[in-house]
Formats: C-alpha cells, structure tokens, sequence
C-alpha cells in the first residue's frame, strides 16, 4: 500500500515534469513563429541552450540553495521510493528553467547568444533559487515574518509569481536595458512592423503551452493525494475566458492582421 | 486505498482530458494544412474560439442538460474526492467540443466566423448535451425504450456516434447549406483544384490525432478499474489497418499527388 | 488492492506506449526537416507506412518469435488484468517498429518505397525479435551462455543495444548497399551540399523525441513498482550534457549554418 502510494506519486510528478519540459518546445516555437525569419534558428538554439544550461546549474547549485539538500549520494540512496526526489528535482528544474525561456521571449532578437546563456546560468543557479527557497523553502525566515505581520503566509501555489513574475521582473529589466530592435523605428519616429515569420509555428507553441500548462499548475500538488480538479478547471477556464476576451476585445479595436494574410471575419 | 482509488481515477480521467484538449490542436493544424494559404490563420482561430465559446457554454449549460448536475457549489465541494467531479466535466468537454471542431473541417473555408461562433454555442450548449444525455444518462427514457424494443440499449463506449457520427451528420447539413467554394468549379464545369497549403502541418495534426486518441478512447472507461488494454490496442490496429489499406488503394488507383511535389515510389 | 495494482501497472504502461508511438512522429519530422524539400512527403508517408506495417507483422509473428505468447484468445482473456499483456504488446511494438524509424532515417532520400516497406516487415516480422527474445526472453540460452562465461547476464534496461544498436548496425549495412545520393557528389570530388529543408521541422521532431524519450526509457520498467526517477534524472542530464557538448564544439569548429540562414553568435 506504502509502496504502491510512493510509485504513484513518482509518476504523478513525473507527468509533470515531462509536460513542463514540453512547455519548453512550445517557448522554442511560440518565439520561432514571432520572430523575423532570419532569427527561427536563434529562438530554437537558444531556448535549448537555456535548458541546457539550467538543467546543469540548477542540479549542481541552484536545487541546494533553494531546498539545502542535494544529489551527491550513491545510486541506491537516489532510487529510493521510486526515485522521487530525483524526480521532483526533475519537475522543479522546468520551472526554473522556464525563468530563462520567459526573459528569452521579452528580449528575443535583441540579445547576444554567450552572453545571455551566462545570466542564464547565474539566474537559475543563483538569483530564482534565492527567491524560490525565500517562498516554497521558508529560507531566511522572511514568510515567517511575513506571517507575524499579516496573519499568513505569502502563498503561491503553481508558481504565479514565483516562476512567472519573477521571470517578467527580469525580462523588464532586460528590456529596458538593451532597448528597441536596432531598425525598429524609422528616422520620422514611425513603427516599423516586424510581422510574425510563421503564425502555424507561433500557434503551434502556444498549443503546447496550453496543453502542458495541466502539468505546470495540476502537478504542482507534488503528490497525488492533493491534487485537485479544481486546479485543472481554473486553468481551462481562465484559459477560454482569455481568448473570448481577446476575441471581443480585437472585434471592437478592429485590428487588422499585420501579415496582410487575414481575411477577416 | 479508498483516497489513492480516487486520486488515481481523477488522474485517469485527467490525462484523458489532457490528451483530448491537444486533439483540438489537432484538428488545427490538420485544417490548416489542408485549406489554402490565405486560410490557415483563420482555421486556427476558429479552432481555439470554439474551444472556448464551447468551455464556456457547456460549463453554464450543456453539461447541465446532459447530466442534471452542475457546479455552482463551493468550492470544497468541488474540490472533494480531488475534484473528480470538476475533471470528468473537463473531459467531456473535450469530447462535446469536438463537435464543432468536426464540422469546422467539413465546412472549412465556406462559412463567416461569427455565425459560426453562435451555431458552436448552440450546438455544444443545447443540441449535443440533449443527444449525450439521451446515450450516457438515460435521459427521457429513450435507453429505457430501446432496451424494451431490442432486448439492449445502445451502447457507444467512446463517442462513436454520440461524438464523431453527430458531429458528422451536423457538418453534412451544413456543407449541403453552405455548397462549394464560390469559385470551386469552372465554367465548363471542371473542378478547380485546391491542394492543401502544408502537407507537413496537416501531417502534424493527423499525428497529434492519432496519438491522443488513445486518450479519447483509452479514459472514456472514466475510472481506471474499467480500463480496458483491448481499447487501446484495438484503436492501434484501426490506425494500422486504415493506413495499410489507404497504401493498397492509393497504389491500386495510381494516386498522384495534387501539388506536384510527390515524387512517386 | 491487487486491483489497483494491476490498473496502475496497465496505465503507467500505457502511458509509455502511448509516448513512444509520439516518438515516431518525432521520427517523421525529424527526417522531413532533413531531407530536401521534395522528399519531404516521402518521408511523412514511409514512417507511417513502416510503422502499420510493423504493427501487423509485430502482433502476427514477431511478439511470439520474441515472447512465445500470441493473442488469438477470447476477448475475456485479452481483457483480463485490465488488458496489461495487451499494452505491453503495444509498447514492446513502439520499440520494434522504431527499427524501421531508425533505418529509415539513416537511407533517407536513397531507398525505393515499396521494397523498402518489405524489409521492415521482415526485420519487424522476425530479425529484430530473434534478438529481442534473446537478450529480454531467454531464448536459444544465449545469456545462460553468456552468464556462464562472464558471471552475470547481457542486461539492457531500455534498449540502447536491443533497439538502437540494432537499428543502427541494419541502417549502415543499408548504406553501404545504397552508396551516397545520385548527385551527392559533383564530378571534382567535391560534395554537393543538400542544406535541411526546414530546420523548424527538424526541431519539432527533435523536440518530440526528447519529451517522449522518458516514456521509452522510464517505462521500461513495465510494472510501477519498477520506476526509478534515476533513469528520468539519467536520460535529462544525457541530453543536457549532449546539447552544451555539441555547443562548445560547434563553437570551437566555428561551424557555419549550411542554410545561410544562419546568424551567428
């Protein structure tokens, strides 16, 4: 009964973290299809290398510094209960590295490839760890001091701000630092469009978000036992409310497409 | 082991739910590699905005009609048994939307987008769920009637006719409606060929298709004691089966492909 | 308990079929983004074609050459225990028909398409389980043999040498039957560069492979009791590693990008 608990919590996490890493092939494509032509092969080079990169630096350092315990163990230490911690390791690595993936969108064709997979290396391994164990680890006692001011603690169940703020809060700040595209505005002031490359492969990535998105916010119970239908429904209906919203919204503003393809309604 | 029995069944139908959601991203891409360029955008938004009217109306109706339950209680209520209840809904969604997904590739190319945003919300609110509920929940007593006619009432395990054959017979009423493309046949009669814009994005949806079906077919047991091998395999050789004889009657008719870049074998 | 057990068991399993059959599009895209653009349908088709192919020899011949059971029962018995021999059957084919995926990819835009499906059902039918039996049933005494002489057993957790070693010794047989492509070569010796046709497409298929890598390599293990998150944790850090590997060479080599699509770093 323990037994078959511990193996199915494995899976459970597992599932999650293998939709989050597929989360990762749709950041590829989502930035793919948005960027000009010319930078397709950049958007997918670099999403990968970012992942690279986070998976190596979160396993040496960043998973110690957000939760104090680490891998360096013999092999039967690390299989123990199906291999769990391994594979909530696993899991919580493709949130961290959605932190890289998320900046990479906000400053996609502005950026240079070392340089940005080196700030890849010290946000993961360092600064979203910090921030991490601050909110899931109780480090540094600062929810605890939360909680003595307000009555609770800071809560963030899936990573709302955890993951995604914090990876905006940076992409802001890359933003601003490195400025508009180099030919974005013309001499007279004037917008020049950089139309998406490819809307099939830009929707192609936002499907699989949507899709993995079940394994993000679902699996974030960690074991089987709390998860929560509850969860999944949010989810879905946030996610419907958003495109209805964006439907009627784009209705009334009339927008146009910019690829000149749109045929109206 | 009553509580991991209900963890596991709403994981179950969860990844039923998940896996039938990345069918509509299926059905997407299969419809916009199939219609013509200037299409494709279209077929992509009709897709997601009839998933979402269809969440919307099914979550405040349909599934009310359907069932006679619905899910204006707290939310411990609906967060009870890991929420099952709330997951169940999602995944019937996904097969309650796959009605206009069904008829949007039938009628591609030939009907406005907000008339038929309005059809979906009828369809998936009112039509289907009367039908659905008819089959899977006894409703008005047409089970009841059959079984005392026939010795046995209708069975449909997954959707065969509550889901494929009605979305199939609607789509017929409206192709029949709509006719052909305005300019789908010449003067002298002869047809003017549309070859499908993509081959590798509709190649992309009938893969996506193809494996999430099992989700479709697999979870409609609802919870895992009832899950059957045999479905999954016996969906496995239908694919194989259609695919070899396609291969035979394509050789045998000397199937050449429309857009020219087919290199024959 | 048993009953749940044995569910389990069905779905963890299930789940990896149900991955490893995405791996074959993952196959399919991966070698349409290679070849040239007019190979590109050829390519969707044959992976497709192989793998229905290798679906019916597999259940016809090659499951008993292997396993020396076969499903010509009764519908009780194929559903019994949920169907578990059945899903089993169903992944062990993933493994077997990405044989063909393999090899397919190796002679890719060299061979004919109907003598080329030929030899898939004979190496399906009954080459690949000859060896299959012998490393994972027991069969002929080979690892009694081999345990005989070296003290343990020839032991393949997920067929890096069953499936991909084997896979890969018949793809280079094939090519050196094949020879190079018919224009491969200019007559000064020189090679005639044949670029990817679409690198988007490449990546989408490496992509698929490298999500559903964990359902081949996790769910090896057959049973949930089995799972390690080590094998998870072991196939990430191996991609991780292979990718910035393959960076800092490249980087080294200053390998140019043969589309001239290529921006640099």
């Amino acid at each position: 009964m323990e037994a078959l608990k511990q193996s199915t919590d494995a899976l459970f996490i597992l599932l999650g973290a293998v939709m989050v890493l597929a989360m990762h092939a749709g950041f590829a494509f989502l930035e793919l299809g948005t960027v000009r032509r010319k930078n397709q092969v950049n958007a997918l080079v670099k999403i990968l290398a970012d992942f690279s990169v986070s998976a190596v630096v979160y396993f040496l350092v960043g998973y110690t510094v957000a939760y104090g315990s680490h891998f360096f163990v013999g092999a039967e230490q690390l299989a123990a209960k199906n291999g769990y911690e391994l594979v909530k390791f696993f899991f919580l690595l493709t949130f961290a590295a959605a932190i890289p993936a998320i900046i990479s969108g906000g400053i996609a064709e502005r950026a240079r490839f070392w340089p940005q997979l080196v700030a890849t290396a010290v946000i993961v391994g360092l600064l979203y760890p910090v921030f991490e164990g601050i909110a899931w680890n109780q480090n540094f006692g600062v929810q605890a001091w939360i909680k003595a001011r307000t009555g609770a603690e800071f809560h963030d169940f899936a990573g709302s701000v955890v993951v995604h703020a914090v990876g905006g809060w940076i992409a802001l700040g890359a933003v601003v630092l490195l400025g508009a595209r180099s030919n974005r505005y013309r001499k007279d002031g004037a917008v020049s469009a950089h139309p998406p490359s490819s809307i099939p492969f830009l929707a192609l990535g936002a499907w699989v978000l949507t899709v993995s998105w079940f394994g993000f916010n679902v699996m974030s119970a960690q074991t089987l036992d709390k998860m929560s239908g509850l969860v999944a429904v949010n989810s879905l209906m946030a996610m419907a409310g958003g495109t209805l919203a964006a439907l009627v919204v784009g209705k009334m503003t009339q927008a146009s497409c910019t690829t000149g393809r749109w045929q109206g309604w």
